[in-house]
């Protein structure tokens, strides 16, 4: 094959120069190849390996580079979630410095530093360097990266465009040396590649002299540089929008942000504490496959099937794990790892036949009715706010919970248009793919008609309303890997109509209030428009004297106002 | 970490089993583990590499099996995509055999065959038990399969639900032995299992006794057999459906179709020949990023920068190759292998500035406007048909081409609902995820109205029509693995909406005629309603005898006729 590669590229190459002297215009196209009559063997020398790396380079929209302008959100919030992430697992109130240079019209740097825990050194090739490689993937825990995808591949798309590895400077405390990084990936074997590495005392000069917006020299945390293709825009689904959607939840987090255009927003911290840190669960019996079963059978390092039952499951106590394999005629003492097929599915079929508590819902961290509201405050003017946090469900054994929250009416928001809707998942904002979202059609399978507000079939509500829906889980489905949009489960898609039907109600007495008091308004104005007038007539009629007329007038208006009232 | 979470169960376990004697109520829940001030040290423990199978395990709704009907349809799918594309490849034509069994009410057996060349022995573990493998990723060629992903997924899906590995018989032709295998993938090294292995010398008896639509025994092709966890349902998005719709949009495959519930669906071939071979075709020098352009030049075996641009890229003569490394200031004799970032981006930015012809289009393989029509036909009964098939366009350098049709009016269509959606890409039926589809967000950005259809803002226009669009490309852009819907590239949109506009004024025409005609039948119905009246009463005034009654009657409907017509 290569032989044949290198024969017909000097075939070509020689035609090409031997013609060109002549009639540079008759050159031949390069050769096709047409595709008949293969055989299997024909077919087998085309299979070959493909590498994750190679896959998402050339499938990069699923990572969300699709467009140099997403590139530049995709890049950002990647390095921001990392940072939010790392900060709150270390306990540490998140301080982030995100910083945006423009170089080119179709070339950016993005730099993005925390306060968080810093990297240990082994570990920075492969966490910049190596896609599918991390430590969410494998833990049932709310936060943002689940995958181990995302700045790996913000660092590939750098690569990919500019050439340029990704840079990581990372100080693990004040008595600990610093170290920097540079780092590419070889996508054929999804492995790092080290450009080049050297020890930060923390006392260097700036290696390079351009004035940044904060030093590069901090105790602990970490800083992400990128040079990426990408332009900038303005708006909501921008990278400015992204940062003012993050900050409005995450309210523990202080965010200083330079744009390119050199402005500086500051986003300062709005609650003084860390949420509620969420916590870390074992899976729940009830959503476990057959196939993950019989895994965790032949891997658990337990003795015997109920110690297995209880000690790698939650909700499983060592009664109820007693009574599964009973039921499942399984011998007590039986080891797990010897477990056949049908002796898994035994088990599988007991444990979904055994009454199990609900996973604990105790292990998210909601943003809650009031910072939500507070939130919405800040982006939009409206006339009437409402909020809510519905109490955690669950879909395939994870746990969840939906909050959401409205703002309407008021001259800020436009009234002949369909409603904002701003999209939340693990307090990350999603500004892409919003028909795809889970969100957005439980938004439209709402009968928001019940609530005063119109409606077309199969479209959002027509409403001067800014809706906002946040999703908390110890693992979000996503419907592709760049995190944009909720995939469609029924459970979840229930919740958050639920939701909705809960802000929509508390919206729609206050719409009908609204209309009543508009209503009662029109009636008041009319009784005090014709009153005088009757009062004349009957003056005119009956020959009474002005008190008189008055006493009526006062008298009718009285009553009238009494009747309106008990409409 | 091992030795704890051992001595964690046995703990649990003591408490747990002294605790059940006396009052099981109180059996207290697994500990939950808080995440707070973690060091960098804690951090870098958790981190670990994740394989790919161990990925899309988690995120199965990523590859089409997020809900039992679904999983349904994504494995016959994959299976058939196969099926289809190594008969085309081989230049046969495909006679495909599709069971569906019925083992319990969540639970079948799905088999697929097919006449295609087999698959050489050595290379069936890996095509069915590893998942990014395959032939089709490395090259750019329309198929219907691009990625080694799918029917692997699908054997990982029958592991996952039910335990069964996937079978697969296959015979490479009648002189030589078939083989038969049974796989499984162990997921934390995405590789291939071997369970079983047999040879087949053809003439072996049934190895189950269960009776089959088709025998077993073939002489060239491949059978796969798969036990999943499914639920069968019927209606447009189900398993029916997609077969029903691949039939129409593969009018030279037969396919045989034995549904769950027994009933056979024929297909007969309707086309006696293959289509036009889809040719594997160069990357074209303008849709080649920086980093890919790097990558090549390192890899490359051309010895110099002119034969590397030639020789790797479609539509760079010899000539051309030249002026492009003169304009990027390299000599003309520099060996790719060595070229440094710098040099490759000079390279990259006179590739830009080049201009070059676009990409072949002659390398697609359209259904055309006339089957495209027929196959509608064959699905909907209406009153007018229209059909476009465009030429072929380019999105980041890689060839396209959009076909679209539609059905109108007629008894059978809703006149009172959304028209009907039916997408293709490479030939398959995309059933899932209209929504988030370049398609439907091409067609509700359509202006219906122009063509005297009803349409609200923001939904799908209101008719009584079905609407179908197929695009081909040898690499379709999809917005997950599970390829159900295409990503918004701005050119595929652009193509697909002029296509609809295509279609969409004619139907116009026709739309504005049957109203004009509509309007000349009730000023026709008018003349000859009235004419008699006028006649009586020209008669009664002028006094006029029948006959010249008559005559006055017929010269004026022929000069109101002719006045009618002139309008």
């Amino acid at each position: 094959m290569a032989k044949r590669q290198l024969e017909l590229i000097a075939r070509k190459e020689k035609r090409g120069r031997s013609v060109k002297k002549t009639a540079p215009k008759l050159v031949k196209k390069a050769a096709l190849k047409p595709v008949v009559r293969l055989t299997a063997t024909d077919l087998a020398t085309r299979q070959r390996e493909i590498s994750v790396s190679e896959f998402f380079t050339k499938n990069r929209h699923l990572l969300g580079f699709d467009s140099p302008a997403k590139a530049l959100l995709t890049t950002v919030k990647e390095a921001v979630d990392n940072a939010l992430d790392a900060c709150e697992e270390a306990g540490i109130l998140p301080d982030l410095v995100i910083e945006i240079k423009e170089i080119s019209e179709t070339r950016y740097r993005v730099a993005v530093q925390d306060n968080g825990p810093g990297i240990v050194k082994a570990q920075i090739p492969k966490i910049f360097g190596q896609l599918l490689y991390g430590s969410k993937f494998h833990t049932l825990r709310q936060a943002r990266g689940q995958q181990g995808i995302g700045i790996s591949a913000a660092g590939m798309y750098g690569q990919l465009t500019t050439g340029k590895p990704i840079k990581i400077a990372s100080h693990t405390g004040s008595k600990k040396p610093g170290h920097e990084y540079e780092i590419q990936i070889d996508t054929k074997r999804n492995q790092p590649v080290i450009v080049s590495e050297r020890e930060l005392d923390g006392k260097e000069p700036e290696p390079d002299k351009e004035k940044r917006a904060v030093p590069r020299v901090f105790e602990h945390g970490t800083r992400v540089e990128l040079e990426i293709e990408a332009t900038y825009k303005k708006g909501r689904h921008s990278v400015d929008g992204y940062i003012e959607q993050t900050a409005m939840a995450n309210p523990h987090a202080s965010v200083m942000y330079v744009a390119p255009d050199g402005e500086r927003h500051e986003y300062p911290r709005v609650a003084k504490e860390l949420p509620k840190p969420p916590l870390e669960i074992k899976p729940h019996p009830h959503g476990v496959e057959l196939g993950i079963l019989l895994k965790m059978l032949h891997e658990t390092k337990a003795r015997n099937v109920v110690s297995f039952l209880h000690g790698e499951f939650s909700r499983v106590s060592g009664p109820v794990a007693e009574e599964i394999a009973k039921s499942a005629g399984l011998a007590v003492s039986m080891s797990p790892q010897k477990a056949a097929r049908e002796q898994a599915e035994s088990l599988y079929k007991a444990i979904q036949a055994t009454k199990l508590m609900a996973p604990q819902s105790n292990v998210l961290s909601p943003i809650g009715e009031e910072l939500l509201i507070e939130g919405l405050k800040k982006q939009v003017t409206a006339d009437f706010y409402a909020g809510t946090s519905r109490s955690p469900a669950v879909y395939r054994g994870n746990p969840f919970l939906v909050e959401a929250a409205l703002a309407y009416g008021g001259g800020s928001l436009p009234g002949d248009e369909l409603c904002t809707m701003i999209r939340f998942a693990n307090r990350v904002p999603l500004l892409y793919q919003q028909s795809a979202c889970a969100i957005t059609k439980s938004v439209i399978q709402t009968t928001w008609k019940n609530y005063g507000i119109q409606q077309s079939r199969s479209a959002l509500p027509l409403a001067p309303m800014v809706l906002m829906v946040h999703i908390a889980s110890v693992w979000v489905p996503f419907t592709s890997e760049s995190k944009e949009a909720v995939a469609s489960y029924p459970e979840i898609m229930k919740e958050i109509k639920l939701a909705l039907q809960d802000v929509g109600r508390k919206l729609g007495l206050y719409i009908r209030r609204g209309l009543r008091e508009a209503d009662a308004e029109k009636k008041r104005s009319y009784i005090e428009k014709y009153i005088p007038h009757i009062g004349i007539a009957l003056q005119e009629i009956l020959g009474i004297d002005d008190k008189r007329k008055e006493k009526v007038c006062a008298t009718l208006k009285d009553t009238l106002e009494r009747s309106r009232k008990n409409d």
